[in-house]
């Protein structure tokens, strides 16, 4: 039932919104809002039952509350989800419903888009609260300052493991050229590394390779490539039981979202000397963005803020070898000692 | 599931908050909001399941709504429901919490007393929210408001049965001899009736007697006695199928809770030539008081408030003899009309 899985996860509330003239039903949940309000996207997917749906925004709220004490942002975490097939149910009519939801959380909620959910869409919440983000006069493409915190992450790691503030003589596997990747391939390449790419979309590749010098290898043998970083920044779950004794290189760190099939396959890399950067606390340039957004700030102060990541990176990874855990572990115990600490003079539950 | 049940109800929102810490498990429940914000108790109750309490929050929330729209009030309903025996479990630290969850609704949830919670609860409720009434500092007891409220109502449901404006030779038995019940047999002596009592506990009557000129009867006997009105004014489910083909009179008007063990005795009640006014309609000058109290009115306007009662009920009788229904489907028309026509340039949902 709802109370055990909010006990389960420390969650804090989760409210549910039905309206039936538009076939609004959407699930907000808020898991910690010690450090500041709640910000996450809506997720709009047709979930098989409605146990699936909250086991999916209690997940991802949960997740965000790290990510954004992680990125040492003053948010806490949350997400929601609108149940029911984007293609046919999502109207203005049912998205202004929804903004008025995201309204009745009186603040405590923040929304950005997300999967099925656009900046269109935000606009169109956007009529109904000002507790969004992620909109059209916001501050632009995140992909780019994903990529630089991303690139920035890389140097720390690369520097941490070699010694070498220079990418000269690195020879780095970017999975993936999409907006994140391709940013991050051609900033690796400015830079001096020696690239790898690879892409499922042909498109993609030609795409990059007309501007870029850059060496090409087929998607299903990019994990035998020897390198000196692997830099997954496609689909999630790519470090699992079949690709972690295949991988030849010293770090994994990319811009995709849970690279891990699983958390222990950190601890297998971990096993074969290989450190892996945190996906949450490299990849938090996009919540870095509209977070900036949030607080009227410049899309200058969010590039600067995703190159504060590569510092935080080398913190977590300098934990880690001190307490003999993987990067991942010192950056949960980094998020969580964030909150733990918090300057608060009243107490944090529904604040 | 959640969302079944809200669409069920035609509910809006349902919001569970939880707090470890203090052993926090509430579920606010805000049923519609149209004609304002969401107005009702808070209950602690030990629930045997999470479905009990869900199904009892969305109960008496959608309860709330009609009681107020039928009360001309500018409210819409909610209801709270605080989880866990309140002997062993309520403390300080958990009524603060929850009335930090009660802020988190934003003004849409008003609450107040209602089963296991006290004026006193809602002086440490309202150490964290404003959205709280039935205080101290309010506008005092509201019994002899309610009381009022019943008079009013049988004042015109006498006049409209007998043509009469006075209550010399009516006669009237009043179940219960409480706040309500003592309050409103005292005023229907003052204004001439005839009045037979009845309670449980000889305390009440002794004390009742040793003020006022009534007959007695005994608890058990109370329904066999004839006379104009009975007034239920004790627990509810009296009016059922045993005791209705006992009733010997043509009213059936009281302070006490839904009197009636199923809707269908309002009908049974009806194929015997009773007017039943619904409980809801006469018994809400508590809500007409609390509802005064948050828009910082007078205790004297709560008092007039509740004497319009008696012109609403008749309204109710006369629509109900037109339109061959029963007072209760009339006053739920009237409510649902409230609801349905109110002046509104914005969508009610989540307003």
């Amino acid at each position: 039932m709802v109370f055990d899985s909010l006990a389960e996860g420390e969650h804090e509330q989760v409210s549910y919104f039905s309206d039936p003239e538009t076939g609004l039903e959407a699930i907000i949940a808020v898991h910690d809002t010690t450090l500041g309000p709640g910000l996450g996207g809506t997720r709009m997917l047709d979930y098989e039952t409605e146990a699936d749906a909250l086991d999916d925004v209690l997940r991802l709220s949960k997740a965000m509350t790290k990510k954004a004490a992680a990125a040492d942002l003053d948010l806490g975490g949350a997400k929601a989800v609108i149940v029911g097939d984007h293609e046919s149910l999502k109207t203005t009519e049912l998205l202004e419903a929804y903004g008025r939801a995201v309204d009745c959380m009186g603040g405590r909620y923040i929304t950005s888009v997300d999967v099925n959910s656009s900046v269109a869409d935000m606009e169109v919440i956007a009529t109904e609260t000002d507790h969004v983000v992620g909109r059209e006069d916001g501050l632009g493409d995140p992909s780019p300052i994903t990529a630089t915190g991303v690139l920035s992450g890389l140097e720390a790691a690369v520097e941490y493991e070699y010694g070498t503030d220079s990418f000269e003589g690195i020879d780095v596997v970017v999975q993936g050229l999409g907006k994140v990747g391709s940013a991050l391939a051609s900033g690796l390449i400015e830079r001096g590394a020696s690239v790898t790419v690879s892409d499922v979309s042909e498109d993609n590749i030609e795409r990059f390779l007309a501007d870029h010098d850059a060496e090409l290898v087929a998607p299903d043998d990019i994990y035998d490539e020897p390198c000196d970083v692997f830099a997954p920044c496609a689909i999630g779950g790519v470090i699992n039981d079949e690709t972690v004794p295949r991988l030849d290189c010293d770090i994994v760190a990319g811009g995709a979202n849970n690279p891990l099939a699983e958390r222990r396959h950190a601890d297998e890399l971990a096993d074969r000397g290989i450190w892996y950067a945190p996906d949450y606390v490299i990849n938090a340039g996009g919540l870095i963005t509209v977070a900036e957004e949030y607080r009227g700030g410049t899309r200058d102060a969010a590039f600067e803020k995703a190159t504060a990541i590569g510092d935080r990176l080398s913190r977590m990874m300098e934990r880690a070898e001190d307490e003999g855990t993987t990067v991942l572990d010192a950056a949960d115990a980094f998020a969580r000692e964030r909150i733990e600490n918090a300057d608060r003079t009243t107490p944090a539950r529904f604040d």
